[in-house]
């Protein structure tokens, strides 16, 4: 491993491996993503698939010579899952793991899907020593800061001692790419008080109450993921990821129902238009798709899983967050944090 | 057990016992609350409480020759746990029980601690020959009709064969108070492929589609908990009461965030007036509060758990909830379909 410091400074130069080929709307809308990144955002982007197809594209964005395209002439469908991975070692998204194994790239970033980016990533990236699980962590749209919720679905089975270590990929995360001082840890659990919930989160209750180097708030519930109560929420990838759909569900269907309020009566309507912008606002705040994305946190580098449905939007806001957290060396805080964790004399 | 069709006529002249005792606003919204279903609602509401507060609560209504009193001296207190129930023989929820127990009320309405009306429940009605563990089912707001989620929270730890009962709990629930015709029914995971999720939800998945008597739709995901997708969702009640709490506070939070939108703008705010009626009635139609309440199905008795913080429309609309269920025989409807799905061979 290189030395601290080091390895702090490196990412800043090195581009973003954006796997072009993944997600409902590639590459057109990866393409124009990268764009973005690169004309809005100052980013350095290398766009990883199909040349033809990534060239005529970025001809498109009058783009061909900002943009450097790695040839990847495989890609995993939307509709494979954690097997393609090993059936198709030179797809897009396994060429931008390599990318950042080799040292060429500072993290990777792919739409396609979730079940193919986790298996991929863990097969070319390798968990970090002492990982465990590697777990996949989203930003929900809470202010002033974003709270992290992990696992939001990559193990749908885990261990007491995993949750912990899920609160300390949260916490890096959250120290690294949101300059969150000793992040708040929730636990997402079914009552306030210690002894509320199933075996699994009692007892992690009990080891994270005894963790060092946590900031361990004790329980919440499913009406604090948008409070911004706590900094990160952890959860096993069953509860997480059915609660972060849950969420992102009803919001949507709060804004449904309410425009449909709006559209179905004159004065109502009249309103409706007064506010749409301010609306629009709002409602792109809480959209998942410009979160950012979600990040695979527990792995030698840094992978960003964007919606399968962004677009170009959402595209350049993963590259964003996987740039930031490169950039602050979320892999090495991570790699101090679980061997701090083991220091003075094991916990768990 | 009376023959089927006297049990079904019987309750529909009884009165719903009301725990007067119970919730954050009582003993005055509860009476309230009983004030209105009588009124309004044309239901015989008796309530369970003491004397002295409830007639004094009851002449502010002039309501004291139509509404009569059942004496309790004792009540839970909302901090109270499951044990409570056993300390507590002659509480108001316990008294409210036993007047179903003994066939002098159709059902039991409480806004009481969720934790002591189970464990009083239990102990007061048993559970229902045949049933592994009685569930809380709550009704979701969807459009035409509710969607019925359960368990939301009574069985923090389940075993496959209670998720196929829940299956049976919630579809009696659906064909009685909702007169739905062979409702269909979600399992509640993180994917729709019948492999995805963790053990228990797989194991559950292939007894769902082989139990007779089902309308099993296969595996449903947090975001179809408001979209009407299918009519009865099954969850261990961990993960179901996570989903609840993770909606109400969604949607708390999409209104709570809109209002601010609204009145930080001044075009906006003036639009917010125009539409303010037609935005409080959705409010209302998606509160937790408003939907009836919770009912804890698998007794041998209706048992209707109101929101703790329920004012009189939510202990109304809970007195409604459960004469519905209990005029249509829910408890009924219970023991035959758990009858009839043993009866063939044991299929599991």
């Amino acid at each position: 491993m290189p030395d601290t410091d080091a390895a702090r400074v490196t990412p800043a130069t090195l581009p973003i491996a954006l796997d072009a080929m993944g997600g409902d709307h590639a590459p057109d809308e990866i393409v124009a993503g990268a764009v973005q990144a690169v004309r809005e955002h100052d980013l350095r982007v290398v766009l990883v698939g199909a040349p033809h197809l990534l060239q005529e594209a970025l001809a498109r964005h009058d783009a061909t010579t900002e943009i450097p395209i790695i040839r990847a002439e495989e890609a995993l469908a939307m509709d494979e899952g954690a097997l393609a991975s090993l059936r198709r070692p030179r797809s897009s998204i396994a060429v931008a793991c390599h990318l950042v194994r080799r040292g060429d790239a500072a993290a990777a970033v792919s739409a396609g899907s979730t079940a193919g980016i986790v298996a991929t990533g863990k097969l070319r990236l390798r968990g970090q020593p002492g990982v465990l699980r590697p777990a996949i962590a989203v930003a929900l749209p809470t202010l002033p800061t974003p709270t992290i919720l992990l696992d939001a679905g990559a193990n749908a089975e885990v261990k007491p001692e995993m949750l912990v270590q899920f609160a300390h990929l949260g916490t890096a995360y959250a120290e690294t790419a949101l300059r969150i001082d000793s992040p708040r840890v929730g636990l997402l659990t079914i009552g306030s008080e210690a002894e509320k919930g199933n075996k699994l989160v009692k007892r992690a209750h009990e080891l994270l109450s005894a963790a060092p180097g946590l900031n361990f708030a004790g329980n919440v519930e499913g009406h604090d993921l948008l409070t911004g109560v706590v900094d990160v929420i952890v959860a096993d990838g069953f509860t997480g990821n059915v609660a972060l759909k849950t969420m992102e569900g009803s919001v949507r269907y709060a804004f449904a129902e309410l425009r449909e309020t709006i559209q179905n009566s004159r004065t109502a309507r009249l309103g409706g238009l007064l506010q749409r912008k301010q609306i629009q606002r709002l409602y792109r705040r809480l959209d998942p798709e410009v979160h950012g994305g979600a990040v695979l946190l527990g792995l030698n580098g840094t992978v960003v899983i964007a919606h399968g449905a962004s677009q170009a939007r959402g595209v350049s806001a993963a590259c964003v967050l996987a740039d930031e957290l490169a950039r602050h060396g979320v892999v090495n805080r991570i790699g101090e944090r679980l061997a701090a964790s083991h220091r003075p004399h094991r916990l768990w």
